[in-house]
């Protein structure tokens, strides 16, 4: 059983269409942050909110520079690509660039982008495709370690968290892999498994064949998704933390955020203590000694003195390390976690 | 937005094949149970050891008897029809009889069964094929009213405790539809959604549309999926919860069941107060009202006096109507379930 694998030459050229705002461009930030040596450029409307601070470019240039993929960088709901965005891809895919996209709707369905790229001699990745033949569920405990990074709502830094983990224990000269579970990951790692576009029956199957049997001092760091209080994603969610078998989960939360975004209805974000709770009521169905390792908060809409007040409070009250990844570092977490699991 | 929708021409002849044991011939007992009067046969092999009861049939018999459909009546782990069934299923269609599977192996992806069913003149319909285009779960409120039903495990009386709540409500002259979830159960009803086959992301988006807005008067009665419990399967049941935002949820269990079934690893059923709890504690999120109705229990294990007594405690403990709906009657939980939703 393969995991989903793709291969993105670069370099790249991000492409941001005119997305409403941050929160939906995880793509693109995901990639110039963990991936900056190969991001050559971003191509965007006039009017696009969302800035990477990467050279602005136009197709023309992009041929230019020698981009070699152009890459979605966006994450609407419902991952769907606007059909006024088209008329760009269908431009870079006739000039020779290839595109790549992890959205539920698939470049190589659109007629016109495909004969564009087939006129351009240009190559279509479509990253959210599961790999063919994912099992149920096994329940069957595994070996080796694993993390999963879980969040009180959508876009609060679970992938962050994790690829900032596998880095520190990576500088620990430690065994690990983060694995990707959303399109953005598997556009950073190369791998994968694209969990919200798997059936629903094999989304726990999907999770354990993610993370397999490893040597005792492996530390599989998995990407979470979604989040078990967010009404439209707490599937996935569940299915995810009941395949992963976390020894520990870290929770991820943006200090910002009040309620889950994008909803109808009222769906504040409880105290993190009960978030915490019932992450670990279900995780140790599966994993029975699982703890929290520690809370991952984006705290940007802070000062540097709210944040120290805030994150000081907040790690009284749990007792566990609370940290803002970006503006410190995950140490006071991975400190924690490896003295906690022996 | 539509359910899928099927048509099955009766008379039905229910293929068993050598499925192992009972609780894998769901849907050749529901179909039995809930249309007898469509059921005309069942073919099965020498040695398989369930029996539906109904007259033994092969394919010049069940041409003779005037079949229009066979029906592959069995739900094996992972949904996938085996090899050595194929041949019966292509006499079957070879001699103009229609085949209707609801598995996760689709019959029109077979080639040598496609050949047969157009040689013979005959349909094969894919049950388990949800609508296109379903949409993301949204969280908002749905005016009408809503009962889910909840599981201790998979095969513990979901299905058959919301038809006979159905039924119930119905012969009181309510409004009410029964709205289905598996494959048994939209061939019962002849619509509804295959919510284990729907892309993960989309199981919350796909119960809203299954039991849209109604009017204040009318029930939607749920088939729940799977258990928060299983970890194979516990993502589709926090979705449909999520999605379905019921007024109360009826947990269903089979007092013999002390362990979930079919994972490896240790898996107790834990105490059914603490499943209630946890049932509870996610529906509130997008139902804060929502209450327990009651309990459904599969007391097929035990003798009238044994029955009576362990309902008798489990009542008294739990203070909610406690029932084998097939032993008994669900009377008892419908009038608590009236009597609470005001």
């Amino acid at each position: 059983m393969s995991l989903t694998t793709i291969s993105l030459e670069p370099p790249f050229l991000l492409y941001l269409g005119d997305v409403a705002d941050d929160d939906h461009a995880k793509t693109g930030y995901g990639l110039a942050y963990w991936r900056p040596e190969r991001c050559a450029g971003q191509m965007r409307f006039p009017d696009c909110p969302v800035d990477l601070g990467l050279p602005e470019m136009n197709v023309a240039e992009a041929v230019k520079a020698g981009v070699n993929t152009a890459i979605v960088g966006v994450a609407p709901v419902g991952g769907q690509i606007p059909d006024h965005w088209l008329p760009h891809l269908i431009e870079l895919a006739q000039a020779g660039i290839g595109i790549a996209a992890g959205m539920h709707s698939k470049l190589k369905t659109m007629p016109d982008l495909v004969a564009a790229a087939y006129k351009g001699g240009a190559t279509l990745t479509d990253v959210r495709v599961p790999p063919a033949n994912i099992p149920v569920g096994q329940g069957r405990p595994r070996s080796g370690k694993r993390v999963l990074t879980v969040g009180t709502d959508c876009a609060v830094g679970k992938k962050y968290t994790a690829l900032a983990l596998h880095r520190e224990l990576e500088q620990r000269d430690m065994k690990t892999t983060f694995r990707a579970t959303g399109q953005t990951g598997i556009m950073i790692a190369g791998e994968g498994i694209p969990i919200d576009a798997v059936v629903s029956d094999f989304v726990s199957g999907a999770a354990e064949i993610l993370s397999p049997d490893n040597d005792d001092d492996h530390w599989d760091i998995i990407e979470g998704q979604g989040s078990l209080l967010n009404p439209s994603y707490s599937g996935v969610s569940l299915g995810l933390l009941h395949g992963s078998q976390p020894d520990a989960v870290i929770l991820c939360h943006d200090a910002a955020r009040t309620e889950i975004l994008e909803v109808f209805g009222d769906y504040p974000i409880p105290e993190l203590d009960e978030v915490i709770d019932d992450a670990l009521r279900f995780a140790r169905r599966t994993r029975p000694r699982c703890f929290c390792a520690g809370v991952s908060i984006n705290t940007s809409s802070m000062t540097d003195f709210e944040r120290e007040a805030y994150l000081g409070k907040m790690q009284d009250h749990l007792g566990i390390p609370c940290v803002d990844p970006v503006a410190m570092s995950m140490t006071p977490i991975a400190n924690f976690l490896l003295k906690h699991v022996a």
